[in-house]
């Protein structure tokens, strides 16, 4: 086994704290990286207090990771030592199943594998990246094609890159289409960046007037302040579609009503409690949808990475040190990071 | 003006009485026609009880109408006297916004004009099918192909046809397709016939192990009693869509939970009350969808009579007289009806 410095909840109400933790050998479908970054997910944190109630303890988070190859397997040929690569949110699923035979091993209908917290359905525990070293079959390794200068900023396109990415492909984004992005956190600064990188007119949504000159710069054609009834009762009928990022219970009437006939909402962020009930006329009306939409599978996020690097994307980030975890949860829950925390993990030594 | 004996509601706690309308005399492009049948849709009886709080009385319901054309004005191409012809839910709309061009008039975006019950968005009332003699615009004329002996039983298919064969035909009901219908009421037992004549595997699902024959007489391939969790478990992610009829508030996860992965659920019922907000990780988890669905265009209505046609499909129904109404409105409530009201236009004589 490979021993490894790592950071771990120990359970739901303590901080996290040094952890040390053992990897396997590599087997022969096996690549060992050197973890350099890892991004913070609010995943990570829903999971480190058990507020999915699901989580397994010791919980090592961390699912935007990327690094240097150190060592592969007999059978790995897609790799080698001294590559840069990305591990996202599946280290593992059954392989044969419709979604994986489709290459949508996110929807893997056996479970797929979390890069922490284990198998989908019950299994033994995995850990992520808050850790020096991980051990992930090559099929779940992504490329990264980045400048290496970059790297910091590439981690969060692992998650939150694939979760906008996959959504706005899937539902049409794209020149003459009109999409509408929901808050700009994580997930929203990313979701505009892309769609305004596929061509589409990208109207941002927040509550935040601070946030008008950034969306902007982000990529925005328009920022709307949902707040105030005007400018969204503007805005009624004309979007093609939304990728709403909110992870809070919200009233989603008031997005769905400003759907185009045939237009789709789809929802990426989970909240803990549900959303009020949204009124079944806002979808018979103008024949609208309100979708979900998980991640990406691991051929679309090579494309999406692929993606990124043809249009300049990287994400907003603050580099912060692997102590400094704790303050970073509680400053993501004020939403005071532009746009996400990464961790430098030679802060770990 | 064409004076016409009718049966309107004259206020929302009331039964529906005798009374006189009057019709306009048919314009250049008007078509007159002699009511010989009209269905008795649940939006009547909505309207008549003003339940969805915005009825303009007197209120004559009535859009599943079938009837002879007794007139036409002089621009009229497509109709003579002595044609079968049809009229459902829409009498008018403006003809040159975006959804009107695409042959959507259901979704006109400044408003089609019901019926019954005047303009969407507010205006003049109109009067329905509960009458001997209507009076239509020819491009929301409906030309009726099957078997004059079959009449009656047709004029459902002007609403509950309808409304049930354009979201199977949008979702992709066919063969391979695995579709689930919920409720075997009005809208569900078309629902049945249709899917199952467009190939699909059809489950019905319902509360009432009583309708378990019926159900496959019609055309399900299997029912599902609703109310049992093991049925309901064993069918989990096995369905490619979902046509849900049931007007009353319900548990909407129930139902999400057996679609497949990028399944859609569409609901075409509109309860006065929500339902209970669904679990937005039975859409993420499995991009599953969840839409609503209006009736039909009007050239997708033609397409819809036609395709009845050549399947032999025509609603079964109960004829009533129109005096017969208010106990008819009492008994649908009771669900006490196989499977559609069809009032008989000759006992208003």
């Amino acid at each position: 086994m490979i021993k490894t410095k790592a950071y771990a909840a120990q359970n739901a109400t303590s901080p996290l704290v040094p952890f040390e933790l053992q990897r396997r050998i590599p087997g022969p479908e096996d690549v060992q990286i050197a973890i350099l970054y890892c991004g913070v997910c609010h995943s990570d944190l829903h999971t480190a207090r058990n507020e999915w109630r699901n989580t397994l303890y010791p919980s090592v988070p961390g699912h935007e990771i990327v690094g240097r190859v150190v060592a592969v397997g007999d059978r790995v040929g897609g790799f080698k030592a001294g590559d840069l690569v990305g591990v996202g949110c599946m280290v593992d699923s059954c392989g044969h199943c419709t979604s994986c035979s489709d290459g949508e091993e996110q929807y893997c209908e056996n479970g797929f594998t979390g890069t922490y917290n284990g198998p989908l359905f019950g299994g033994e525990n995995t850990y992520g990246g808050y850790a020096q070293t991980i051990v992930v079959k090559e099929s779940f390794v992504l490329r990264i094609r980045h400048d290496e200068k970059q790297l910091a900023s590439v981690a969060p396109l692992l998650c939150a890159g694939i979760t906008t990415y996959s959504p706005l492909r899937r539902w049409g984004a794209g020149p003459g289409r009109r999409v509408g992005i929901v808050g700009l956190g994580g997930l929203g600064h990313m979701g505009v960046k892309i769609a305004h990188a596929m061509g589409a007119h990208v109207t941002l949504f927040t509550t935040s007037p601070g946030k008008i000159a950034d969306g902007k710069r982000l990529g925005a054609d328009e920022v709307c302040i949902s707040t105030d009834p005007a400018q969204m009762g503007a805005r009624a009928n004309r979007l093609d579609l939304i990728l709403n990022t909110v992870a809070a219970p919200h009233n989603l009437d008031a997005y769905l009503q400003l759907l185009k006939r045939d237009g789709t909402m789809t929802l990426v962020g989970a909240p803990a409690e549900a959303h009020p009930s949204p009124n079944v006329f806002n979808l018979i009306l103008k024949r609208r949808q309100l979708a979900g939409s998980l991640i990406g599978g691991i051929r679309e996020t090579q494309e999406m990475l692929d993606f990124c690097v043809e249009h300049g994307i990287v994400s907003d980030i603050e580099v912060i040190a692997m102590d400094y975890i704790n303050t970073a949860y509680e400053r993501m829950l004020k939403g005071d990071v532009k746009y996400r925390f990464v961790i430098d993990m030679k802060s770990l030594r």
